[in-house]
């Protein structure tokens, strides 16, 4: 199916340092996919106006649309707009509308404005002014013989509402849109899910395949190139076959989270969870609290570190912590059902681990893990060897924890 | 002082996707920076063969140093030795040694090698063959006319050790080198810390000078050209001018994080912390409990983000939440002198507010956070209005506490 030929330049020294990344990038080749634009090259290029003028001249040399963010703004290292008027040989005018609409923006803010802004108003003649509605800086869009030149601002708020406004509603949309799904996978692990998927994945056709692995979670991307008007017939085909393959390992889609999975299963159960986190310090409570309207179904968490934690906030009795050890399945089950009583949640859900460097013994080392559930009907303990350094231990311990409560909540009875 | 040109490109069509970035450019740029070349373009292209030698080609046409990334594995997708051959006119060679190695990588795990890894034996005639202590994909080094040009794996490990241990050695050293270093600020404001430093930046000369701005942090980022065996004598002069203008508000450099620098300020003084916090959700305890040792000085913490929990959870007087309410500034405190007591710990760190959307009140709007702090020597809390979407709220609000308690044990008599 024939696509269009993209590219993105961004714009600014600081891009080509060890300190910043070109974040803005992935967002473009995501939306200007599903618009038929596939972007084939991407550059980062300094301040620098020859250099600017030689990247913006090679990308529209081979290209259908050439989208550069960055170099708009008010000071003298803002040089887009002197490389483009120089490369295409169209003087800069300034525009009157521009000008007017700066100058009221600082005086809504009670100030005067610089001199220097007052070059955010040159414009390339011909060039169509975008309006910025989060920043001062406008975006130009070109026309040339053969491709269409956006030129957009680097703050990436500012750039993503207005490549959503102006920049896509202009684009030819004639031709061919990708369409893009991630299927969110927990619990097992990336060998596993191929080993499963393989007769899936053979059928995938002309359907793009990729697959990812995090920190105990894997992801599957499926691409398709869709003609104008038509439904995305082999990824809906491929998401069905892959439901099926993986059951209770797939456990969301797209923007998915496994926090966001449990809060809408809590929710729908009108049933609340309390955690006691030793090993994960607070990384369990800190991913329910990010989801909107938890505060309906968490009922709150204790980060038990030391001993005198577990028993003092968690409840956990001090027996159970003398008899064996703060690392057990015991002190797991014991914090889960501690922190649940306390709380009156329906659900108790505890850590508790070696994350190391250091710690463990022989029979535990680093790694080892313990998750602890106690629920409606009882109370179970789980037992994990995590590969990775500190934080990735605590990172996918937190994702375990989570994994297995949700698998709990959505074989629970009736609540 | 004279600098080198290197250019970086990344190679794989899944860069080019929504789903990844080019993570190994920024490392590129450091270490490349501090042996004296300057990276001026960054590049990311497709498995494509004829824009994969465009890439190529444009880039040694115009540095002296070109890194190239990816494209050096196994599978038909991996084109990144075809294309130089073809590019530079030399013949691909199967290499003994690097067969051999393969071959005997594969024994090890019991495993015969597939017929398609033979491929990375591939060398074109004259390029010095990089080992890769990491992975199967050895890397190349050939020397043109104008340019030398390095092949390293994509894997970002792999990348980095073999540029650590086999292209930065093979690198000319006789230029100038880039010294960087960070200063880190938090509790105040971009434009505040531009006015008081206004009169050091004027005089920072041709040290470099970028200012970024985070959730409640200030980075100062200074870079120095050094010529071989010389002090960054600029980067030292603007160091301690700028911790004399800033004081307290500047809390470390490079590494340093304010929750690595409250472990050392309690440790020091053999003092503990425990928090009890509810709209950071667990965000404190996951910054102190990611800092190895902070068993030794974090005594817990109670995530409270209901009434039931607070009082349960972090002994808030049930009195002080009737009469003032969960977000005031009496209930942060309450929570800072009960989370205190409860885990007998030398100081309480507490937060509480709106991080909306939704919530609050016309004298309390989303973002109005109290912080309570309780020590040795009484309790305090302050107000807060803070900008920004809920996880930017709820990350201000942690960065906020932490520094709070960072400037209070900084100035608190000896323990």
């Amino acid at each position: 199916m024939s696509t269009r030929r993209a590219e993105t330049i961004a714009i600014g020294t600081e891009l080509l340092g060890p300190d910043r990344i070109d974040s803005n990038g992935a967002f473009l080749s995501r939306v200007l996919g599903e618009h038929g634009y596939e972007v084939r090259f991407r550059t980062v290029v300094g301040d620098d106006p020859a250099e600017l003028e030689e990247a913006l001249g090679i990308a529209l040399g081979r290209a259908d649309l050439v989208v550069a963010t960055g170099g708009l703004g008010p000071t003298v290292d803002d040089l887009t707009r002197e490389a483009v008027s120089a490369l295409l040989h169209l003087p800069l005018e300034e525009d009157a509308a521009i000008l007017a609409e700066l100058e009221a923006r600082y005086r809504r803010h009670a100030r005067t404005m610089p001199p220097t802004n007052r070059r955010q108003a040159q414009v390339p003649r011909g060039a169509e002014v975008l309006p910025n509605a989060l920043g001062t800086a406008p975006g130009l869009l070109i026309r040339t013989d053969r491709a269409l030149l956006a030129l957009l601002p680097g703050v990436p708020s500012e750039m993503e509402r207005m490549t959503r406004d102006h920049l896509l509603p202009r684009l030819d949309a004639t031709g061919a849109r990708r369409v893009h799904r991630v299927l969110k996978i927990a619990g097992t692990n990336e060998s596993d899910v191929d080993h499963r998927l393989a007769e899936v994945h053979r059928s995938a056709g002309a359907v793009g395949w990729t697959i990812l692995a995090g920190a105990g979670q894997i992801e599957i991307h499926l691409t398709e190139w869709v003609a104008p008007g038509a439904a995305a017939a082999g990824v809906e085909r491929l998401d069905v076959a892959i439901a099926r393959a993986l059951g209770d390992d797939l456990f969301g889609r797209d923007e998915d989270t496994i926090e966001a999975v449990v809060g809408r299963l809590l929710s729908g159960r009108r049933e609340t969870l309390a955690a006691a986190e030793s090993i994960t310090g607070g990384r369990i409570a800190r991913r329910l609290t990010s989801v909107p309207g938890a505060s309906g179904w968490f009922a709150g968490g204790a980060v038990v570190y030391t001993d005198a934690a577990k028993t003092t906030l968690a409840g956990l009795p001090p027996e159970t912590l003398a008899r064996h050890g703060a690392v057990s399945a015991e002190t797991a089950m014991g914090l889960a059902e501690g922190i649940r009583t306390r709380l009156s949640a329906s659900w108790g859900l505890a850590t508790t681990g070696y994350a190391g460097p250091g710690g463990g013994t022989p029979e535990m080392p680093p790694g080892t893990v313990f998750l602890g559930l106690a629920g409606p009907s009882g109370t179970t303990s789980r037992r994990l060897l995590l590969p990775g350094v500190r934080p990735v231990v605590q990172a996918r311990t937190a994702q375990a924890a989570l994994d297995l409560l949700r698998r709990a909540a959505l074989h629970a009875g009736n609540a």
